[in-house]
């Protein structure tokens, strides 16, 4: 039996947490005298009283957080957000109808970055902010999920990040309510050091708590519809690549960091293997552009790597058209849509774990083909891979090929062409933002797209960042019987 | 130590077995008068005194076969066939350039069955035997390879179909040959009951033997450049249906099927699989034909059938211009080109077993998520499936992406547009034959690619027909350390 009680009282208090955070836009609607006012806190009151009401109904005794009750919640929770979210778009008229609203805050709340507003510049302050916080509140919410819960689940190899001596039991719930208070303490560290670094590179205060927001989330919402190249401006341009990095990292990283153990964040194979990757792809772009054009070395390979580094870490920040870079750009960019960063940050993605089991398996392949009866020890940073870790990472990987393909055919359905249907299908699974082609491309937005394309990219969005399996979960026969 | 004796006494044999072949299409250059006899004899000369050289030089004492002659030999023999079979194209001026001559080669071989020519209804039909020829033995090659030598390799998770209780040593040698000449009985014997079919379907003579040769090596050359759409016969379309799905069965369940074991055939996942998701794939494709135009139900039934199993199976006859069903159409035939059809038999692609493996991680995963101490018993077919076989298939897979990455990524630096790039790197990563857009689509050819673009797809056919490992196993120190 699914413990009811315990899932909704874990859910009203989340809820709680967005009608808190939603005091935020509500403020700055009241101080700059803007017309949302009303909707801002027409929303708060629905979801403040969505929150009471979840939390007030009955009280558990104990909760009770098995494997079922964690799959339940995640969904749940992040469908609700979704919702919750959507209002202030609805009831502000930001946007003309219900999937648009839907659209813009599941694309936040996924930290994805896609957007169907036009004219953002135009927008009024509070609904920017509001749309900035959801990706910060989705980044925080993946944070959580990748360390505190996933890895006690046995979802995409994941369990490798599993720590030590620890199971998600009842008994490991103080330490569970602990690890996820280091984290929020320094996911808002993070975000406000972004902030105070975006300030002195030279942006408004206005612009610098959202793009902090929007960039630690991994998200890329933007203040402008010219996104990073409103700014034109070297510094800002280079916090936003270090930020990004920095958002790509597993948190937990962080939280050993402060408790003395520095080296670990320079020796793990995820961090190091993601910064090769990165240097490389974009060291190979900026000698692309210096061959084929007259550029400026020094220029472009800061945009290369601020693109690769959006890109990489699936933020999606667009400080150059790189569409403008040749089909050799476009294709390199269009596969590292897939790359993401490493697992436990706020990026999406295939991640970067993945491919370094999958290179263990190659390595290890090719030593067999050559020494058949070599014993091969088969672990990563030191830790076994066993052969669940590896066929959980072989059924994710499935999985998201599946996805992927699935939406774009189903794109291609709603009458989208070729290459919209499938980078739009990639960009949205991978929860990166930007698309490739004329009407996604990295200048352009989500806005044309027919509302059943929308739809689409919606379930593809939200179905990868909870990793699919969680709500595969949820449709197997076997979940709700008893 | 390497034994070059050894291999270069087999490799002798294989291109002696050339030469043999070499003969018909010069008996009938001879038979017909035509301009190429003289470029037919000087090829034949060239590759029986590359032949007799290789074999009479030094005769080994008893031949060693050991994983590094087997590799070595693997990738010499294709590599020597392609470029000896290449010698009619260049000296019967057929082909205007070397790099021409070598990719029509090259698809030949692979079974590939993408064409640089044009016009080839009015080409000598000397040379159109010889295209043909290059992929039955192409076929015949890839038979051997996967049925007697693949399996005892540890490469790509083949391993899964080693025979019980045999070893790649000496003492199997014997085995082995039996094996291999029993291959090339079946191989023959199907060969020619598709040409009688297609004959009593209402092709003439010279048309059945060539398709015959294509359809059951999964090759796809055809002696008109409208392929199958010339003959406009559903009997024809039909007969190529059946025998296009005999080449994607494994031949070894043949062998067995004279052995009395009928069963099996019928057994088997893999067929099993591969049907079920051809048959779904097709009933897709004739729902949203029948949903968005006025179509013959039963006529669209037939070339929907004949177009999934062409493309599933690695084959790439066209018998109608499926560009022209849409966007929705054309993705499904794109992912399509990635799919293949069994292991052991003529056919590309990644290969439905490797489907199959990653399911059933799929399904255990699932499983594991909702009893998280399950002991799940990971067999595929009775077999089962080690944790050696799942790590090569993800080495495999990796292998696999990774070389339609780098073709595409070299093919749009080589000036080609986003989709030829990318449908050129996959169509000939999967040895498949037409891709999509207007440059290369399925009523196209490949002549108007650049030479540096052509040169790209032959290692992409080449590297992945060879199952990818047997040539980076060359690449390696390892492999020249003694």
């Amino acid at each position: 039996m699914i413990s009811v009680i315990s899932l909704r009282f874990i859910l009203g208090h989340i809820v709680l947490g967005l009608a808190l955070l939603m005091i935020a836009p509500c403020m700055l609607a009241w101080y700059l005298h803007t017309a949302d006012l009303k909707a801002f806190l027409t929303s708060e009151v629905i979801t403040l009283g969505t929150g009471l009401l979840l939390v007030l109904a009955k009280r558990p005794g104990a909760p009770q957080l098995r494997a079922r009750e964690i799959f339940l919640l995640t969904t749940t929770s992040w469908l609700t957000i979704c919702v919750l979210g959507a209002l202030p778009f609805i009831f502000s008229h930001t946007v003309s109808n219900f999937t648009d609203a839907v659209f813009e805050s599941v694309s936040g709340v996924t930290t994805t970055g896609a957007t169907v507003l036009t004219g953002i510049d135009q927008l009024p302050r509070d609904i920017l902010l509001w749309r900035s916080m959801m990706q910060w509140i989705g980044g925080l919410g993946i944070v959580a999920l990748g360390a505190a819960v996933l890895p006690y689940l046995r979802i995409g190899g994941m369990r490798l990040f599993k720590a030590e001596s620890s199971d998600f039991s009842e008994k490991a719930l103080p330490h569970t309510r602990r690890i996820l208070l280091q984290l929020l303490l320094v996911y808002a560290a993070i975000s406000t050091a972004c902030a105070i670094s975006y300030l002195l590179a030279g942006m408004s205060l206005f612009d610098a708590i959202n793009h902090a927001m929007t960039t630690v989330s991994t998200g890329g919402y933007s203040t402008h519809s010219k996104s990073f190249a409103y700014f034109q401006s070297a510094g800002v341009e280079t916090v936003a690549i270090v930020f990004m990095l920095i958002a790509a990292v597993p948190f937990m990283l962080y939280i050993r960091m402060y408790s003395g153990n520095i080296r670990e964040l320079f020796h793990d194979t995820q961090v190091h293997s993601m910064l090769v990757a990165y240097f490389f792809i974009a060291v190979i772009l900026v000698l692309w552009l210096a061959v084929t054009g007259d550029v400026d070395v020094i220029d472009s390979f800061r945009e290369a790597v601020f693109s690769v580094v959006s890109i990489g870490t699936t933020t999606g920040f667009v400080s150059e058209d790189y569409a403008t870079w040749g089909t050799f750009a476009v294709i390199v960019f269009f596969f590292l849509t897939f790359v993401g960063g490493c697992s436990g940050s706020t990026s999406g993605g295939i991640k970067i774990f993945r491919f370094k089991i999958a290179t263990v398996m190659f390595a290890e392949t090719i030593k067999r083909l050559l020494h058949p009866n070599v014993v091969v020890a088969r672990t990563i940073q030191g830790r076994p891979l066993t052969d669940e870790i590896m066929a959980s990472v072989m059924a994710f990987s499935l999985a998201f090929a599946f996805t992927v393909c699935t939406a774009a055919i189903l794109m291609a359905a709603a009458g989208n062409d070729f290459v919209t249907s499938f980078s739009a299908a990639a960009t949205a699974t991978a929860n990166v933002g930007p698309g490739i082609g004329s009407n996604i491309g990295p200048t352009s937005d989500f806005s044309a797209l027919s509302q059943p394309s929308k739809w689409i990219l919606c379930v593809a969005m939200l179905l990868v960042r909870l990793e699919i399996f969680t709500v595969v979960a949820l449709l197997t026969p076997a979940f709700w019987r008893n």
